[in-house]
């Protein structure tokens, strides 16, 4: 029997005690042009160099960062973009995140049914099968984001990987973007919002993950920009963990994300990619840091964010006990 | 300008009188054993012999279908479980069958907002940023399946790579598994089905993108399981391809398809899987085929799928004109 994942990720928060994580959304017209340079000298081939960039990129901040967040979030898409030579990198960076200590949240909002919604649950999470009739684990991500619009059937792939390999997911509910209301916030006849027939979804689906700690390796997706929403959700859905894109960038404050925590301080992990990574490009950081200390800049950034929300959950009284 | 991708589909579904799609979703166990065979004698790392495997499986069933079907559709997952070797056999699958002059539907149902959702865009149907400056098609897949559930804004930046680059999007909306309708079947107050409402919205993204045919590059997943359903939409979307899942092995038949098809014959792809790449595994075809002529094997069940159809648009009336 594999450990839950929600106590795994409960104990990363309470050692670094921080429960915020960074997105490593790596963009290359943004990485340094040392990085890619170096990246271009390695090899031939354009993608393959970008999938370098990305690597070495990726690495200065993991090590950078390490010591002070419980997790990182690479988001798959922009990966993908280069293909075979991007996923690598993405494999890589799982990798070595992991080697560091930290959890891994893979961005990747899949959804899919039946066999093939199995298949993104043993890519992401499991085991696959090989040539020779053996398995072996594939990408290895801790938790994964996963969208809910098919139901059930998109779900529980997903739910029996957690059970066997100890891992984790996160399900979209009410998302950080304006239009995140065109479907999520449809009034149900008699039922509420749509966000919050998915929440109890959610909340039921989670309920044969719950580990020691009282929380389930079953998260969802709750964005900062939308406070009373967040509110409403927190009730119905105890027992879940929410990620919370849309610190920073988006506009959401450390007093936005309140709503999102129970009371004793825990069930929320905070989001913030490009305001960490791409710190060395903007003040404050910029004039303390050049683009050749990049991940000095991403750690400072990483530190006042740390602090942001720490203040944040003092003020709400709901700083967990001990810190 | 490029070509307006429903007029190129359209155009391909009269070239082949057939409005059937063939689905690549290579399983490992239960490819041919010589095949898997080869595949791990070209390789030591068991993760690109199944990458082998499944280039080699692909490209002999295209070449049997290719004068059959006007496209076919790689399921991303099946590949995906490989990582970076999983899909390099996607990005060569892609590759081979467009060369073979068969329109490519990437299923992928990619879903995320902003930067994210351009990200995926470019990924599949556009062109990427390189180091140097410049940018380069990457899969390059005619269309794609994207998922709804974050509005516009998660739609948008596809709509963007439609026009840009001529390519089409497949928005999921009543989907073809038995729990689709725990979140698509709600009643909104006043609005009808939650996939009603997706269903406007849909038309109304697809608007700008209407060819000369009347039909947009903006369609529709619409499931062969729910034909009631199907009905409803079609009115709502009289511009949409629908792109029907659940055919045969799901338990759809030729006849629950009908609903789906306009009058004048067109306006749905019908898509199957298993039933044709694994057709050598189950009567009639085994009886004819061995596992060494599985490609031949795929070729009469796309054949029987095709017959099957245009019998069923015979007889309620909508063979297209000149057929």
């Amino acid at each position: 029997m594999k450990k839950n994942l929600a106590d795994r990720l409960l104990r990363a928060v309470d050692e670094k005690r921080n429960p915020s994580v960074v997105g490593l959304d790596p963009r290359i017209n943004m990485i340094p042009e040392h990085v890619r340079v170096a990246a271009s000298e390695k090899t031939e081939d354009p993608f393959q160099a970008v999938g370098f960039a990305f690597q070495e990129f990726n690495r200065a901040i993991i090590d950078d960062i390490k010591d002070i967040v419980p997790a990182v979030k690479p988001q798959v898409a922009f990966y993908e973009q280069y293909g075979s030579h991007g996923i690598k990198a993405y494999e890589e960076t799982v990798r070595y995140a992991r080697e560091k200590g930290l959890l891994v949240i893979g961005d990747v909002k899949r959804n899919d049914i039946g066999s093939t919604a199995e298949a993104y649950a043993r890519a992401h999470l499991g085991e696959v099968d090989l040539v020779d009739g053996s398995s072996a684990y594939s990408f290895d991500t801790d938790m994964i984001t996963v969208n809910p619009y098919l139901g059930s059937d998109g779900i529980r792939p997903f739910l029996e990987a957690c059970k066997t390999y100890g891992k984790g997911i996160f399900i979209l509910d009410k998302t950080s973007n304006p239009s995140s209301g065109e479907l999520q916030d449809r009034t149900v006849e008699g039922n509420g919002k749509v966000y919050e027939i998915a929440a109890r979804l959610i909340d039921r689906w989670g309920e044969e993950l719950v580990g020691e700690k009282g929380y389930s390796s079953v998260g969802a997706v709750v964005g900062a920009t939308y406070p009373r929403e967040a509110q409403v959700l927190r009730e119905i859905m105890k027992k879940a963990v929410f990620l919370i894109p849309g610190y920073g960038a988006q506009g959401g404050t450390a007093d936005d994300i309140l709503p999102c925590f129970n009371q004793d301080g825990y069930g929320g992990v905070v989001n913030s990619s490009r305001g960490i990574i791409f710190a060395h490009g903007r003040p404050p950081y910029s004039e303390e840091y050049g683009p050749l200390e990049y991940s000095k800049a991403s750690r400072q950034a990483a530190l006042h964010m740390k602090d942001d929300i720490l203040a944040s959950l003092e003020r709400g009284n709901k700083l967990p006990e001990g810190w």
